[in-house]
């Protein structure tokens, strides 16, 4: 039994906001060597978020629509009155859809669907720092 | 310490499609024998998630109503766009409910609410394979 | 490597139901004496939910007014025709919300921006018992 810890930073262009890092997460997973275990993907910053879903275009589309119908970003946000950053709606998206998720290991492999990925979102209105952390405990 | 592994496919005939798989859950505990640990519960399909409720028939309704109102699902989905399988309303769900969940295993019980069961719901249009893994590290 | 369990109830006498316990569970990791792992944090209460939030008074606003946009109190829930007790919101967005959440530990700290807090939310009425459980599993 051994524990296995990474902080990454995900570089990325793209125009949308919801990232799969199904890849980078795999990666550690080879890193580290284990093949049983579970593994915890945390989003460092406070107006990000882990989750999943099918990604493709279509999908990607429809969560950026759920969160505008939800927590629209024009709405008014008492967050405003205290640091005047204009990012009231991401911090409120982020707690909605949560900063960490946890998949398990199974022989060696992230027992996902292969149509089921692991996202992290950036609500940030220009796009935040996207720090996040993974640990694998097991064997 | 060590880690114990178990994938796991629920049958299921019921018209509601939010299981109570707690039953289950603790099996692969008495299964593992560990006493103390972490236990993560994964659903597999991305049409599918893990949460918890307290399993009456009237909180069962409330959640139904509670995801038709937020992702209904007559609405229009672009996901439709990708794979014209009618079930965009499904992945959205998952990824709003999220598809995992950990629990905490102390002396020997999921230290859970006796009225907090877990549930594996499945969003699927028809009804999809009621897939899910559970993973404990522990001793 | 090895597993710490800790139940916590919170006394609180705090207008606001939702609740900073980052210095809990920091405590938590301290008494452990665990470096490097996953910490997971679990509601008992199926009326409460653990999740995070930069802690200042305006999100804090943010919150309360998003779920009760989403799941109003006022509104009619089955839940009532079973127990008659009035939290049948209560229930919902605690299930909505998540009763657990994990954490990354990396060398001796729990890897959270400094301006995320580990919240747990009560959702019950007239507030309801704060308990909770953390458990690490790490070295």
């Amino acid at each position: 039994m051994s524990v296995y810890t990474k902080k990454l930073k995900i570089d990325s262009q793209a125009e949308t906001q919801i990232l799969d890092i199904s890849e980078q997460v795999n990666e550690v997973v080879r890193q580290s060597g284990l093949s049983d275990g579970i593994v915890s993907v945390h989003a460092y910053r406070s107006t990000c978020a882990i989750g999943t879903v099918e990604y493709e275009p279509g999908l990607i589309q429809d969560l950026h629509e759920l969160f505008e119908k939800l927590v629209p970003r024009q709405a008014y946000y008492h967050h405003e009155e205290t640091w005047h950053d204009g990012n009231g709606f991401s911090h409120v998206r982020s707690s909605l859809l949560g900063t960490s998720q946890s998949f398990n290991l199974i022989d060696g492999e992230l027992y996902v669907y292969p149509w089921q990925q692991i996202i992290l979102v950036d609500f940030a209105p220009q796009g935040d720092a996207k720090e996040l952390s993974v640990v694998i405990v097991g064997e």
